[in-house]
């Protein structure tokens, strides 16, 4: 059975709470409930994990190819702002999924740009929850 | 039934001649095949245009509402030169998925910036075909 | 009798449906329907053009001069992206108005920059359908 | 009767001597003279201000609204520099009018950028003495 | 006893008219009133000025130093292109407070760089009326 | 009783030793003791962290909401690169107050934006230790 | 024999009324006349459009390969602000060579940018109606 | 005899006191009386003015070619900012000599750039009084 | 005998693995091995922390003075984010070596820019693992 | 006889060896055989000039009005940096004909932008060895 | 006798012929004459050096402080190119006085910025011949 | 034995007495003689050229692979300007190490962009005289 990780970045812990007109009325757990059921359908394994540490964000990421066929991670802030991520995204071999919430170029300029697509293998921005949920679907179809 | 309309914009029609190292080796049918293939089994039309005019492009997003549920676009080269078509897709009020086949953040600098992104609903990039068959899942999803 | 040709591009036709709080609640043809009253009123021929093709507009301006002595334009989308229409009027020895139904320099950075204003004799913005009439009254100055 | 304020900005007093070849050949006297007699035609109320000094001008728009119904105004020089005058006419309910005698687009290109705009109803630019006029126009029928 | 010049700048003597939203509802002499409570229970002199003219702003830093000991300023519009009341602030030798109702740094890209900061002590930013009452405590501490 | 965190950002446990000409020559324990002997004056509770941490300080300020009334905080170094302390202080409901010890618009170029502004209630900066008792002092005026 | 695709782009179907100053005093017959000579002289065959739609010089470039073995292009406007043409050309394998009457780098800013030269085999610029004869010998020897 | 009108920009009152590492110990008056006495041996007429206000610079300069030959100007800190000076001296036929005690290039960036200088005859910066001296004598050169 | 602390920042920990064509063949021991021996040579201690969180690096620089006479530090991704790690460097006064295995000036753009260049003694980049060795020699340099 | 002068730029000695894959397999006496033979078949006398000196090179094109018609020149690296070499080739009244063996516009972005194409009559860029031998006919056609 | 080396840049051995609509009709050597003749009323040494190398203009700067006294410098094209000219009167102890013929500030963007103006301790520019001698008479009175 | 070729770029001849704040009280005869006796000790042939010419260090770098098997290269002041040092080293294929006196990252903006360094093996910047030695060390382990 293929496995996923699934890594959200800082912030989302607060999901629910904050800024729903952005980011929706879901909190984290009920977001995590639905990636598990997507998970179970498509017969894949997701584990998931949620910091607000760029350092633990980038050791999940390199250690990774070692448990995981694929990740799929929101990088929240960090995606404006960590060559690390970044890095960390180009040092391994497995396929990276970039989501977000939010269409992130409708929002502040500083958003439009994101540092850890040019390394990631693909990028689903906009689509509310469903973003994750097509990230995995789209990991599934990078890792057969 | 909903109805979903897809438009391929210039030279996708060059598809599986085209810079195949970047564009993948599949022709254009190809993915209209896979398009009508996906549309059926989950049980939603599906129209499909391509044009090389960014005119033509304008003039099917502005009548689209009249006969489609939604509109899955992947505007290539003017992704980065057309307000016309960004304002197009403002102006209507079915939701627009917006895919690219190759991840653009990867590519040139001035593939980074696209202008539809400020105006549409989400944007897929990066995971070749499949990129277009997400669209069609994320559009379904947004006109349940 | 002097002869007007007032030009409409891309998504004009959709007025009335597009995002009426920047572009207002009359239609197309209720806007033309003003355009004729004014031209009967100053004695002027009227003839009007709506095209979401850049190519369309650069061939009507082009080979304007033949028939009428002065062009009232509202480029829309095309203000800010083409150099072609821009061209088209510098090329032209008639007098080129430019009118924007919207102020256009009180919305996205990318608005504010018009290709064609470096060519046009003059810029009228911000006055709601009444841009078109005062277009009109201007071009009917210049013209004397 | 509505009362609308005409302010000219700085060096508009020496019109007529200053480079001609961009302002055209009238003094300022000529030119109010014609925004009287337009006035008149449309009787309305007309008072005229000329000032060099920011402040003044600054004073006179935060002043307006208790005896004007719209303003007109030129700001010259101070179009391109001045956050003072484009705040004052934010503070104010009554409708502002930008108006240049030459092309600003077809300059320099410091002089592309209006701060005025960004708060005015609207801006009519590059049409010579008639800028004024059609201001006057525009004016008395935002306040209709 | 300590003497305080408060110096209000331009668009300050419509504030309570001006933008509410932004700037709140006081009036300036409601503002007034309280600096003129507080420097009483603080036990300093407070002298206010308004003026929507750079000059005068200029003018009164120059002389300040005679008479005052610290000086509180809203720049207002003047914060950010006035490179000539910084230079008066950096030819003096008493304290400058620099104060905003708004927060500017929330507010359009062009008030996010005040020209003012570069020579004042320091900056007090985003508290409504209450900056003006943070600023007086600073000068005091400052003059002490 | 209301209460108050504050939060020393990244390298100001070197305070005093610190480049002292610019950061002045209080170590972080003499702050400390101001900001309690100032609270327990105006009859509010204070709790001090100090990390070098990014994640640790959006922990913190995510989880603030439920103990504490308002927020100062020196964000240091992370002013000026940290979008993720940014989303954290947009993402809650309390009042957070921004302070700088020096006045970082005298300073190097990059130190002039502050990411963390954007979300911020208002920002201090510039008066030494006394940006943090005028921080608090305007925080506790927030929460009445 | 070789046969050779030339294309003139947007306005060029003005030259000799257009700007002559700048363009030169020979029509677009003209021209025409002398690349037929030139191409008899050389023994190549060559094909003639000129078209104000950049979607119908995308659909030439893309279906030239079967019928062509290189293409001489005057993008003119489109020079700068086509993607769309620059991936036709990317697209296809004969040889392009871009050709412009005027010297573009003399002329205003915008125009001393090419979008289409990165992806042509080799650019000439600045020698009048001799561009496009050098043009149809730069291709011949390319396609030897 | 020829006569010179010399203007003092703002702060430029404050001299002797204001930043003497900058701008050295002389005061104004002790440069006014340098002036006249180079007049005096040169034989031509010298006007004094200083003024803190752009607007009666403006003026000053507008009103000069009626009873002087020529203007030497130190713009001070509207050197950088003033539009409007700027297009007073483009307005009037007479020499205008641009001054600056200190040279303007060694110092801030922003203080690199003068919107007068693009009007003015010619430039002196940075050499102290002196500046002035050689700016009379470099008028008197002009008007010969 | 002088001590030396080598930081290795984040993904360093990857090597080996991590895009051998730039970083090289070696993993992070067989450089630890390497720089051990060169101390033992010189007569230097040397102590190693790899770390991909940027707190623990700006906690170990900050503390480093109390144990160690010099830093050698390849900050990798944080040199190009990090002013946390800058502000830390410059806090301290011990000589800090900044190292890069490949040359940053021959990748992307945004690794041109070194923040942490502007408070290090010096810069070494470019020598694969050489570049280390090359610092330890710097260090020793520096604090004999 | 017209006598043209063909100058090689910097680096030009190196041909052959030099980056084969860019400038190709040609050594520089090779290419300038060709250029003898082709101007021995145009019946145009021609001298060349090889030099890595700017000095050298403006001294020739100052002075070659002298001897010769008129200019091929290959300015290489200078290209993009040398404002000496397009003021001499402003100074002249002979036509300057600027070719790259490479597409210049193909490589890195600074060398897209070229000094020296303002002031030349044209460009020719991209066609290998051929750029000078259409370099000559360019310029025979020129003085003809 | 204090001695003065006068240093001419590239191109300006060309003078009187190169564009004298912007360098005036003078040709080299009557300039020098009126150096001369100046330098002989003045009591002070002059010596000339014309050089279109940068290399040569760099050697004569650093050697300059052992024969004179002080350096009038047209660097011309070399003023905004030339790091090397720059760092040579950095280095030297003698006074360095910058001269343009023409209003550099008055012509391309390009020529607005004088590299050697950082390091030189006044210019004067856009006097014709005459800006020589002023830098004479400013030369000889910074060095009594 | 090995043979390096050591250049010293613009400048350095005046070390000792150039700005010894920055470039240290060393003349560049003994920094000569520290190279000459570290080559000594290593075993490897060392030859030594300073220039102030940019076209005699591209004629250096071009014809070193005949005589040397490295170069060690202070570019000084060309480091920023010249494309022609950066060609020179990207057209030779043996090892180029930039190595610089003072850390230019923490001096002039314009400083901080080595155009050398993109075409170079490696560079040490800011260890005084150390930094050749280090260079002479890095180019020895390159050529082993």
């Amino acid at each position: 059975m293929k496995k996923i990780l699934v890594i959200h970045g800082p912030n989302l812990n607060l999901l629910g709470k904050r800024e729903p007109e952005i980011y929706g009325k879901f909190c984290l757990e009920e977001i995590n409930k639905k990636l598990k059921k997507l998970a179970k359908e498509k017969k894949v394994g997701v584990e998931i994990l949620q910091s607000n540490h760029e350092g633990e964000i980038v050791d999940a990421i390199g250690s990774a190819p070692k448990k995981y066929d694929a990740i799929v991670i929101n990088p929240a802030a960090y995606t404006h702002t960590s060559v690390a991520i970044r890095d960390a995204v180009a040092s391994i071999n497995i396929p990276v999924v970039e989501v977000h919430i939010s269409n992130i170029y409708k929002r502040e300029e500083f958003r439009h740009k994101s540092l850890v697509a040019g390394a990631a293998t693909g990028q689903i921005s906009g689509f509310g929850v469903n973003s994750y949920l097509l990230g995995i679907e789209a990991a599934i179809e990078l890792v057969k």
